[in-house]
């Protein structure tokens, strides 16, 4: 399997809590961090998702906010993971951060240039990716 | 009406669950395919959504996520449509990808160019569409 | 607090419904309008949300679809902003569009290129912004 999503993230189903449509799954990885899904429920029987499988989260470069002086501040997104800037492709109108996690993984956000700019956004700083739950999609091998 | 959104699919709406605060909607389309999405229960009630209504999903080219080699696979992403790609259009930081579906439709996604080039992405080879349930707005003539 | 999303939208929270998963929060803002979004119940938790309290909602401008001419069109989205188009920074493959709001706001847009040349977008004319409860972040200060 290839997907265009930059950020695939392997780890272990934690917890799973169902709602009517909607279902929550919280998934451990390694390094002591953990990343929250919303998914529907008929993704959860179509996976046959149980607490303790190997599960797998994608989410798009495109779903990702970067952040930094976040200290302080509170959010809603459930996923927020603290690295330090690895890589910055600008373009015209987009901008590609890559920032390297403690464990090992990277995530990749693209954000607009404007915005990469306005942060001073420089390789070797350190800054925040923040998701939503609701960008995350879960697979199964 | 217009909007930017590149994806727009018209449907009859086959099927309403309604939880707490979201709903889930299936949209039939031509051919044999349906669009899954999920919405608040304030919008099937501003739209008078009912089964059997005339709607139209419309999905933006930024959420969508482009896989490839998928057999054996399984993903949370309700939406899943392959075709073949029919034009690349790559910029130093995204590439739009533009697949041919069966039946007539076309679904553009605009991933990074970097995983255009992982994926080795090229006209007329195939590929698939995923994207989130959540991702997906409808609307109603 | 920095984050790279560019539009931030500072108001007091009017609503919380909670669901078993999910929870819709209005966020009242300045000059009659308002914002609808939908987080997980454990974000309403660790923000510590009330009706009352000041927050603000962030909106990354890829998850903002751009409309023109939607007299008579009804959309699932809940959160529709009309303005006056202040600019267009043009790419290879995207386009963000700036909006004017009555009342002072401004809401940026990353659409594709194709489909700004398609909607005919011009500085000073007037579009739509809309975007997807689910696409919206909550913070509290």
């Amino acid at each position: 399997m290839k997907v265009s999503a930059r950020n695939v993230f392997n780890g272990t189903v934690a917890s799973i809590s169902k709602g009517a449509v909607n279902a929550e799954v919280t998934l451990a990885l390694k390094g002591d961090t953990a990343i929250t899904a919303v998914v529907t429920n008929g993704a959860i029987d179509n996976l046959g998702l149980k607490e303790g499988m190997a599960a797998y989260a994608i989410v798009k470069a495109s779903s990702v906010v970067i952040g930094t002086d976040l200290a302080g501040a509170k959010l809603s997104t459930r996923n927020l993971l603290t690295g330090t800037i690895a890589k910055l492709v600008e373009g015209p109108v987009s901008c590609e951060v890559d920032l390297e996690l403690p464990g090992g993984n990277t995530i990749s956000a693209v954000i607009t240039d404007g915005s990469a700019k306005r942060l001073g956004l420089k390789v070797g700083g350190s800054a925040t990716a923040l998701f939503k739950a609701s960008s995350v999609i879960l697979g199964v091998s």
